[in-house]
């Protein structure tokens, strides 16, 4: 398991009008600040941001698609929430594993979220449980 | 801000194949114990399981819709992912308000999620900012 | 059946960031020219690029909705990707029918898909079996 | 690029409804026998079908995220509709590289998709031009 240390691997993706309203719809959350851009510009964003959690679930498809990949299981996430993230903006997750945990097929891997003018959207870290096959050998 | 603790909120819903289909659709995780049922039935799961990130997002609908409501801003979450939920499982997000955390327009709340067993399959807490009309006064 | 041979039928939509980010969420191709505005801008197509096998999907559109149409049966597709089409790119499919094949409920069936700009896009033939109430007259 | 010749790929995923109604949404064709389950009962086939071009596109999904993997250009496919696709069939696309064809960065590639009782639903194949940094070595 220690040649997972150091391991690090990127996802990113423009964040669509069409993610924000699919999420909202799936979730339930249509708080105006996500739904509704005349109430947007009225606040301190200007205009209509993404959910957090739907940011923060970009994670969860790096860690399932690239580190460790397909068969992880997602046992911990922490997550902050930094700055806002607006639609049309392109977020990228960045993902490095720092420690393998007891039981031996566990790592911790820090989780961060930049948007496209390289700020930290969001911070984390995420603890999950390799592919069996993997760990084994 | 004082009268907010020991506060309570729910809010539940079925996870369909829709939502998980959906979410895959979102965030690209097409992990096949997400996807692909013959495949999930060779595992120790037997059938198509939820994101964890998914189930989650649900935490996210019961802050902003429920408590404190509609201009909540989601600053810290804390997650652990206990049990698997399956397609067609009803889950129940569970809120208590805990604490007032400095700056005192901060909650720390309890954000706990059951399936329809009453069984803990997210455990996890919320660092959220109160709409500025209520902590005003 | 020899009727058909010379019809000719259309079929034009504009390629919303709906349609890219929805047949990226069906398929799970999530490729960085499609989804990735900040990467497409550093590739020679400079901004994201629908999926070709979302533009030929509406010849199939074309095909059960208007020639040979309602209860048409898709045999084989040859398709050749020529241009790049755009998000915002308004394609329009041409279907002309140019043979009667055996069996006699067979058709051969020209499908070429252009942009806006008059530029052939997808070039390709479908082979179709039409409706029972049809050839039997 | 030799070394391609043999390869091989898999991509599975069980169609819902989900997918067959969002793909009816996208490309607007909403024919009874994907969309009505009432009229599907008096066909042939007795339930509702996926549009052969839907279960097409997961070669599309295989080519971009398998193999040759991102950054690969579809050039060319060719597909043959051999079986009806149900809705919560579970289909699988197997790739095999067959042939480096001139310009050196192309190569041909068989393209088919099986269903869960290993029948051979959609065969074909694909030409694709794989990405930059990979044939230059």
């Amino acid at each position: 398991m220690e040649h997972y240390i150091g391991r690090k691997a990127l996802f990113s993706k423009t964040i669509a009008e069409f993610d924000v309203y699919s999420f909202a719809g799936i979730t339930g959350d249509l708080n105006k600040m996500h739904v509704d851009e005349e109430y947007a510009k009225t606040t301190r964003f200007g205009k209509r941001i993404a959910h957090g959690m739907l940011t923060a679930s970009y994670i969860c498809t790096a860690l399932g698609t690239k580190l460790p990949g397909e068969g992880t299981i997602h046992i911990k996430q922490e997550l902050e929430f930094l700055k806002p993230v607006y639609i049309g903006d392109t977020i990228t997750v960045h993902l490095e594993v720092m420690e393998v945990l007891p039981p031996k097929s566990y790592l911790k891997i820090t989780s961060q979220i930049f948007n496209q003018n390289q700020e930290l959207v969001v911070d984390g870290f995420s603890i999950v449980k390799v592919p069996k096959e993997d760990y084994e050998i």
